[in-house]
């Protein structure tokens, strides 16, 4: 049994055949010659890379883990080495400006690939997914000079990057963050404090680390607007780019943590180490928030992930175990039982898994599609394309870790007693994949900033040109039962959404009741809309004799699935959404527990 | 912060106010001078030990785990003293007979016990629980002979035992299993085999370990109908009843695991070790079956110990970690930022606990009361009481585990980030209480016993004294808003039956596809009927002006939030389970995944 093999077939169908690539690509100046051709064969040659080389190393790394000492972190075997190959084939520089080193190839591309890095092997594709978020700082805010000094590096992929913004009182709330800093006479702060969580924060794998840091300057104001944004490298950099001496920063300890143990979860020391103001004092936070939703998107991908590679284990599981014989009477009267897969409920769990990563590569792509769009020179359409991802972001972070851990469940589920045992590597996909739902904003977080921010706080307008879309889809396929029932849940997401508004009139605690519940309706809606344009290409394919029969077949019948299985938890989250904050709110603090 | 609080009064409401418990014990012969003082007098005991002796040792003994060697397995530290001290108190006789050193209490209790030594320290609970089986068995199927043997050191606690079903080729299809026992002159047996995922198997706690195991004899039928059943002690035992040499049993190898790293999980080999038949041959598998509901609700207690021990943590730091203001304004105006429980959604993970643990904690009573019934000394009545259990264990056990489950994930999730990391123990609590979905049947082989043996294959005579006393319940608080929406419930309850019973009739499939869906409404349905009983007895309390006004009132608040938030998921439960076999069955085995 291979340890993960990149789903290209599926890959391509999504791209090519449901989200027309090649016009998406050839409409936005800055991607329009990056052909079919090139696509095919990059993903190809990082499919490659990701099963051979990525993928063996998932399961030692969680059994080895990363070692701190005095001197660093180790990380586990064969990551380090993984790295420089990484680096040698160009990997990193793949969708950064060509400017600073670059290939310049779109963003939504790069989404594909992260998947496929991340599937092989989660802990290890952090290392370079957190240099993607101090690139992106750099690229948007940094000064030029900031760029060739640091950029350069992490685009070529020499030096890796960090994001340290959470502090052991503070993660949410980061107005209230204490860490310092005291600028110096030569333009430079002297950076202190202490940061936790942060991930691939200390290593081995690169010959320098460059973290971006949120601190406050002297007499700043308080909460969040007090808050800059500096680049704090491991070394210092000497004036012609060479390192130079360690600085005053110093990976602590490493936390003890559920999964991704590959990873090393760093509690950082800041002791005066020098650093450099990126953007405007004062204005760290809104920096930041340029490019989370990249990173959330990133966060999203995750819970494609995990279904993903708990899907490909239990489905060859279940195709090999058997056990117990169909109820309906035998399907392998030679042998001694049935494979698994024959009984109802084993594939409920299979296609359920099936439903979500699939579905879930669908979501992050028309993401993407947007990212490209935002990045592809045209400035009209960009602005409109960022209210878009503003308002699918919370919703494909929270949902789809949510649905992915739902999977990997489901994925250990399928192996019985077997899964809870190391050797399988299903229950390391749970663990891995929890720490999904509480990263980059959790569940909680992203639901108020949908339901509160960005719908409520735009009046209901951030989310039409998305139902906008579905109901055109549903008007043009009309009489379609997928059509009907996509039509009707798309309806009574704006009633609900009415509902709500007029609620929190009365009492803002009212989003905060509704907000996870709204959250999970939309996310259900929103992939009942891309299983129903999967079905009607794979259909349109199934009529046209276009072969691949078998494969345009099972789109078809995960939607069914889909439409018949998965999109009635509305029904239940339209219930409960609109019971009211009162069921919530009326329990005295105090009397929870006697 | 300590690391266990039983909920005393909570164990008090549920069997003096709501279970009328003394009436109960009262009207069993056997039982019938087991008084409410001795009752609280043991419950305030228990809790000591598990609080202080048991709890301390959950997060050393996860972090330490077992260790294996040639020579045996050796426990986290402090967890042989632990059971040194659990059976000189006299912990392990409690629910035996009189006959072999037992107190003869009530089994009901036994449970309630088990439910706080299982939520101070699951891990560590297994060892004497294991026990447990194998006390069964040989009490029920044993000889005169045998029972001086063996049973008098099992309940004692001296010894301990273990229960060696499962091999690697098959857990739920047991018919398959290939240990054999050939018949010795002296009418002992010679095992030889391999058995896995033997909880407990071997360790350094007591002096002898009494393995119960299923093998074939030389000749015996194929499948189910050819298995025995066989004492085998991991020491001979000498004619006066002493430890002697050694037997040909050994622990091969100790599992890796995602959970329970403090119980050994062993891979045991038998190599032509004595045993003695238990019963008679080839009748192996009855002879399990008839305690197989005692150790399934066992198993359901554990759904019950991580949604507590989840909501104990969770709520502590919820009142404690301070981060952002309430939608509404400050609620700590003076402070940084206001507790974490101020916020809506996290109410909401907290409330969802304690519906789960303290209605589990119901259901699991409620089951206990039919369980002393059984056991209660009046034949007729057990007989009855013998059809209810059987009917009710599959949804405890499953039902009460999928959301311990999610009640231990919601815990971890209050906890933000910090969830993830060891420290806090809510990661923990999630690992290990992924197991019980699995052991000890599946979520899916439970909801085909249900639906299939037990509703089904009693043509609906099963569910009907259960539906019945709901019904009762309904028209006698007609009016009420809980009693309302239960007896709908209720209704589609036997309305669903009716409509899969004829569905399978056509294709017997249809009991698979629907059987996971139906065994979760059922436990919603369920668990509706105990909250809304609670919030009848809390109400008369504050009605007759009782006292502990703020526990009476926390109880309906909770009832409330369950019939708002909770018991609606059964409307998309009607819809999938309804939703027939042919979204499962439509996609061909090997068209899954391209």
């Amino acid at each position: 049994m291979a340890d993960y093999k990149a789903p290209l077939r599926d890959m391509q169908f999504t791209w090519f055949e449901l989200f027309n690539y090649e016009q998406h690509l050839q409409s936005l100046p800055k991607y329009a010659d990056t052909s079919k051709d090139i696509v095919e064969a990059i993903l190809e040659e990082n499919a490659k890379f990701a099963e051979n080389v990525l993928a063996p190393l998932n399961q030692s790394g969680d059994a080895e883990g990363c070692t701190w000492s005095e001197s660093g972190v180790t990380t586990p075997t064969g990551f380090k080495e993984a790295y420089q190959q990484f680096v040698e084939a160009g990997w990193p520089s793949l969708s950064c400006e060509e400017a600073y080193g670059g290939q310049a190839l779109p963003e939504s591309l790069g989404l594909t690939l992260s998947e496929m890095v991340g599937t092989a092997n989660w802990s290890w594709g952090m290392y370079p997914g957190l240099s993607h978020g101090a690139k992106n700082t750099i690229e948007e805010h940094g000064s030029e000079d900031q760029k060739q000094t640091f950029l350069t590096k992490l685009v070529s992929g020499e030096w890796t990057g960090t994001m340290c913004l959470t502090e052991s009182h503070c993660g949410t709330d980061l107005g209230m963050l204490r860490t310092k800093a005291e600028p110096n006479a030569d333009g430079s702060y002297n950076i202190s404090g202490t940061k936790i969580f942060i991930s691939a924060g200390e290593h081995d794998m690169a010959d320098n680390i460059v973290h971006i840091v949120l601190a406050r300057l002297p007499e700043a104001p308080m909460g969040t607007k007090g808050i800059s944004l500096f680049i704090v490298p491991k070394f210092n950099v000497a004036t012609d780019g060479s390192v130079a001496d360690r600085n005053a920063v110093s990976c602590g300890s490493l936390e003890h943590k559920m999964g991704i143990h590959g990873n090393a979860t760093c509690v950082m020391n800041f002791d005066g180490a020098k650093g450099f103001l990126i953007g405007e004092e004062n204005r760290g936070l809104n920096c930041m928030f340029t490019f989370m939703n990249t990173a959330r998107l990133g966060t999203a991908l995750q819970g494609v992930a995990h279904a993903e590679l708990g899907f490909q284990k239990s489905l060859d599981y279940a195709r090999d175990r058997l056990q117990m014989r169909a109820l309906s009477g035998p399907k392998n009267p030679e042998g001694p039982a049935d494979p698994i897969i024959v009984h109802p409920d084993v594939r409920r769990m299979l296609l359920t898994q099936k439903a979500f990563a699939e579905g879930g590569r669908m979501m992050v792509s028309y993401c993407g599609k947007i990212v490209d769009v935002i990045n592809g020179g045209d400035d009209a359409a960009a602005k409109e394309a960022d209210q878009q991802l503003a308002f699918l972001t919370p919703i494909a972070k929270a949902f789809l870790t949510e649905v992915g851990f739902e999977s990997a469940n489901l994925g250990m589920q399928c192996f019985g007693g077997h899964g809870f045992i190391s050797e399988w590597g299903a229950e390391q996909n749970v663990r891995d994949c929890r720490i999904s739902m509480l990263y980059e904003g959790t569940t909680g977080i992203q639901a108020l900033d949908l339901l509160g921010r960005k719908v409520l706080g735009s009046q209901g307008e951030a989310m039409k040109p998305f139902t906008k879309e579905v109901h055109k889809f549903c008007q043009a396929n009309e009489g379609q039962p997928m059509a009907t029932a996509l039509a009707a849940a798309n309806k009574r997401w704006g009633e609900l959404t009415m509902d709500i508004g007029m609620k929190a009139m009365n009492n803002a605690e009212e989003v905060g009741a509704a907000s996870v519940d709204y959250l999970m309706f939309s996310g259900y809606v929103t992939l009942g809309y891309f299983w129903a344009l999967a079905a009607n290409k794979a259909q349109e394919a199934i009529d046209a004799g276009k072969g691949d029969l078998e494969f345009y077949q099972a789109k078809v019948q995960t939607a069914e699935f889909y439409f018949a299985r998965i999109l009635p938890r509305i029904e239940t989250l339209a219930t409960t959404m609109t019971s009211g904050a009162d069921n919530l709110l009326a329990m005295d603090a105090d009397h929870f527990a006697f």
